[in-house]
């Protein structure tokens, strides 16, 4: 019996913790694929327990364990498998972690993972001290999420939010002034500061904001097209961006 | 044996608009999902040949052919169909139409529909003229592409643009400076002067612009994180900003 025992449990575990986000929270691991994300994973520093491959031989074989022959593709979230698939540990930031941060992403009810994934992409090339993902949103690491990170997940902080009005109110407390956007009504968002220590409030893709959240200040991105032509992560790109901007334009 | 022989070719002939590019420029159609889609084509006064729904008493009836039950789901390109399927002329510009244009985007070798339609929603919310689709580049027409665009694809001029080189030589000959983004050696994108009349010039996903397509300058996003942690149309939208900005500037 012992060989069947054996086998089953990482095929089972796999699958559940690419499935489950309550899976991920509960063990404090996630699953990554591919060598790319395994890579970066390893050079940021990250703890990765183990690595799966399919046994083909075209691994380099640092400790992995084989998995019967077409499995890995089985179980793979992927449309297009990516290679070996790793478990790797999961590591959150406190929000106090943030008290001195100049610029930070709050998601509240982000649900797209392929959304999460650029809003983060974002945050790490624009510099952002860390993200927050308040409690309705999709897990980010949720596998769809992750590849859409394209690795950036591994080296940008991520704090596991909880209630908006009481992350908003702490980021208040650390001096942050949060800014959410509006179609209309904001400042525009190249006339607004944005090198002051601000945080960036995103809401829903179909919702936006939910009303009850109370921003200190909204910002409106200017466009020639159709209004709301932009969404949530290309309006994250373009405010973390227009923000490094202004704060090299002051530095220098 | 009628309502047969009436049910079958529209099938076929959406699974061969949806699946082929070849079909869509040999027939002038393309397919569109949705009633989001459906309405933006209609106000933007794109000719809509033919919709299909599911009967199901749903849909308004403007006009809608019935497909057999199920039939929709199973034709759709969708994971989650959208509603109806509508045959809509495909549309395109000539490059002359961009002799006075002041804003272009180029796809060159673009391959992902996400990419694409992200593009060209970034490139309408900043103004664009148009964008040129090179070839090599995915189908502007293809359904992902499409959907990305979220309509995006109704409102800007699109040119059919073959071979790169041509096409860059054509935007010179209307005195259009060409620029590509280097991850290094450029200018920094926002000291370029990007309120000059400008094309900017995207390349692979995987492998940048071809070495062998010559643009007049190079331009740099400066990144915090690690560098090229940005994608070709997270690039696009930061660029497409930063020139609407200037725009606004250089007006006021």
């Amino acid at each position: 019996m012992l060989p069947l025992v054996m086998r089953s449990p990482p095929v089972q575990r796999l699958r559940r913790l690419i499935a489950r986000s309550s899976a991920r929270r509960i063990e404090e691991r996630f699953v990554i694929e591919g060598s790319l994300l395994l890579n970066e994973a390893r050079t940021a520093g990250w703890s990765v327990e183990a690595v799966y491959g399919d046994g083909d031989g075209n691994d380099d074989s640092d400790g992995r364990l084989a998995l019967a022959p077409g499995l890995l593709e089985r179980i793979s979230d992927c449309v297009t498998p990516q290679g070996p698939l790793a478990v790797v540990e999961r590591r959150t930031a406190p929000l106090e972690s943030l008290r001195e941060a100049t610029f930070v992403v709050v998601l509240v009810d982000v649900r797209d993972p392929g959304n999460a994934g650029t809003i983060l992409r974002s945050a790490e090339a624009a510099g952002a001290d860390g993200l927050v993902a308040c409690d309705g949103c999709v897990d980010i690491f949720a596998p769809k999420t992750v590849r859409a990170s394209a690795g950036a997940l591994f080296h940008v902080p991520i704090v596991a939010g909880g209630d908006p009005a009481e992350v908003l109110a702490a980021l208040a407390g650390f001096g942050i002034v949060t800014l959410a956007t509006d179609a209309h009504t904001g400042t525009s968002y190249t006339a607004a500061d944005l090198t002051r220590r601000i945080a960036v409030i995103l809401g829903n893709e179909a919702n936006g904001l939910d009303s009850t959240v109370m921003v200190d200040e909204y910002i409106t991105i200017a466009q020639m097209g159709r209004t709301e032509s932009l969404n949530v992560s290309m309006a994250a790109v373009v405010i973390a961006f227009e923000a490094a901007r202004q704060r090299r334009d002051a530095a220098s």
